[in-house]
């Protein structure tokens, strides 16, 4: 049934020749594959003309037999030490649509599809340095300025991120463009959420799981007497993340209005990502300050005390941006040497001046049965001040965290059903 | 009522001498304190005989002021940019147990006390340069092998992190002692839990809050006809984290049995950030491969599809151990360079031997009632096969879980209320 495409053969990383060659091209699929015996034997296969090479522990580690993935829950049934040490690939077989791969020295069989080697196949050369798959990075996103947002003339199509409560819970596709909208530009605007108490838990429920904090499963964001928190009163509040005094931070919060201000108390939301990718251009030695040393953030009323360190902005180990937390009010009293925080905080007054331009903030109001949903790792929120009157009951919010792993899931099962495929990148 | 101890003069930064001079050391205290004019002229300040130098600006946004620092919630009322650029110490008084810092050219004035200056000063030089505060790292934790927690003698007091549900319920110090452990030794076994289904919710909700997930609030350990996760087998376990491909990972697990095995099922937990430190010391090129190089986990049902990407070392901007992921069930095919990934498996296989070495692995066997609760950012568990008998209803663990910041918070609480203080460190 199979049939012998492959023999053995040095691979190109030993210096190629010596007793090896190529198996025929297969005409009309521009593909062909041989073994190496040389050092560790890989697999070595053209794929669209182009030599991929496959280590030999890389596939036995992808092996999908029985035995090495259990066929119901789809997991590695064998530890990385379970391969043997000196694992090379003995022979390669072509099936039609697979590779029949035969290691020695235990004579294990793998059985790959081709176009699943064709999809992971490694990389030659350091070109996919700094792609690390990583989905929360700033190379995942859109990232914005409020102009990017905003409809071009009155009457045009705005590119804000919105959908309808009852459109969202009736049909499958919408919930997938919204919580898409999440993940690329970081917020969705969520229109026509009753304005009625405890609202805000069935919307974060809809994608995924409250994290229940100190604040409660929900928190009511209005003017209180005595409040532990800025947030509480009825002052301004510049953009900020919230709770960075936590650790893991929640990456999500929901943000539900039941009632609005009478004046003022408009919403501003700001992408962290983008601001970090300008400061980075403008400023790399800003940017370095921010990304390696830590800051750390305290919180503390009658019942909690929290504490956290992590800088400004975080980078994946690539160096991509990968989280952004900023909130002066709950900032500790910075624990550098005397020469850093010299240096420090030029940099810290650079990247807030930066947050604050008012390019990079999208001012919305919102109304009651407005909820906000946003990545609370890279969206800083505002508020402007507001007024309080004697006549009205005043503004008032309720708001809750989860997280965007949840989230991620719900709309990946989602597209599962709906068959939508993520939007093709520009 | 301030006397003036100081005057302008130039801070040693900008080369010393020329217009500065000392005020006079007041007698029996080994304190002075003076003001630089050069510069951006920052308080110089002569704590237990050391010169300490307080940049203006740090001074400024750590001013605890009405006006700076809301008496109410503590949180600060100014945003770095209300900080005038061009901010100088004009002037230091002393006022006893206090320094009045008067700031040109706005005028305003902070008072801080001695005592907090002491205790916040930066440090001069770079000796502090590893030193983030950051409480995740390895440096807040004391690292162990399987023979630390072991007693050395049959008879002698184990000093395995243990303690009794009943009694940390009644006594807040044990209750301290408990959660203290699982900080610093990464996990505490608590006996006499009743063995009773949801009791692991009540010992989470006794600390912090439970993080939902797709597998519910709680999730039942046992074997399952047709699992979707290998947790859910007889099948041995080998050391590693749960829900790697979860982004924020859940920080704490709990493991509640409720009935153990007829024959094995026995739990093993490793200290990762111990084995990091190891693997660092036996062979830094392969600990910089493993912070370096992100790996991609996944996990897969009907109902959710997870995936999240980091090193299997995390590091924190100071290049501090702050997390450990292991995981093979779930590793996705690495995609890294062909010649990243012909280094990187060495690097693996030798962390995976590293990780399996008997005397790192603790055994525990948890008996009905037992509760283990552990920091998943560093502790590995596993489990040994067990038996299945046709008579008996066969092992049943349940389990959950939380996050760290939410236990840390409890513990800083309980600290106030009980005057416990933490452990000095040996």
């Amino acid at each position: 049934m199979y049939s012998q495409l492959c023999r053995a053969g040095r691979g190109q990383r030993d210096g190629g020749g010596g007793g090896g060659g190529r198996a025929a091209v297969r005409p009309g699929t521009g593909l062909e594959a041989w073994v190496a015996s040389g050092g560790d034997g890989e697999l070595e296969l053209a794929i669209d003309g182009r030599l991929r090479r496959f280590p030999a522990v890389w596939l036995r580690d992808n092996c999908p037999c029985a035995q090495c993935l259990d066929p119901g829950s789809g997991q590695k049934l064998h530890d990385i030490t379970d391969i043997p040490e000196d694992l090379t690939v003995a022979a390669a077989q072509d099936a039609g649509e697979s590779v029949v791969v035969t290691y020695a020295p235990d004579g294990h069989r793998s059985v790959f599809s081709r176009s699943w080697l064709a999809r992971h196949a490694p990389a030659e050369g350091s070109d996919h340095r700094t792609e690390d798959g990583d989905p929360r990075t700033e190379d995942g996103k859109d990232l914005w300025l409020a102009a990017d947002l905003t409809p071009r003339a009155p009457s045009g199509p705005g590119r804000r991120p919105e959908g309808s409560w009852p459109r969202y819970l009736a049909e499958p596709a919408e919930r997938a463009r919204c919580l898409d909208a999440v993940l690329r530009q970081g917020f969705v605007l969520l229109h026509d959420v009753p304005a009625k108490n405890g609202m805000v838990l069935e919307v974060a429920a809809s994608f995924g799981y409250v994290r229940e904090t100190n604040y409660g499963r929900l928190f009511d964001v209005r003017v209180e007497p005595s409040p532990d928190n800025l947030a509480y009163t009825s002052r301004e509040i510049l953009p900020h993340t919230d709770n960075p005094y936590r650790d893991p931070v929640p990456t999500i919060q929901l943000l539900h209005c039941l009632r609005t201000a009478d004046d003022g108390g408009d919403t501003g939301l700001v992408d962290g990502f983008c601001a970090a990718a300008a400061l980075r251009a403008a400023d790399a030695e800003a940017f370095d300050l921010l990304t390696q040393n830590p800051v750390s953030f305290g919180y503390q009323d009658k019942g909690a005390e929290l504490c956290a360190s992590q800088p400004l902005i975080e980078l994946s180990p690539r160096g991509r941006v990968r989280g952004v937390r900023f909130n002066n009010r709950s900032a500790l009293p910075l624990r550098l040497p005397y020469a850093e925080l010299a240096r420090f905080y030029p940099a810290y007054r650079r990247w807030a001046e930066l947050l604050a331009r008012p390019e990079r903030r999208l001012n919305l109001r919102l109304g009651p049965g407005d909820c906000l949903v946003f990545d609370n790792t890279r969206i800083l929120h505002a508020r402007t001040a507001f007024s309080m009157s004697q006549n009205s009951a005043g503004r008032h919010l309720q708001g809750c965290y989860a997280d965007l792993d949840g989230l991620a899931s719900t709309l990946t099962v989602l597209r599962r059903t709906t068959g939508a495929e993520r939007e093709a990148r520009p």
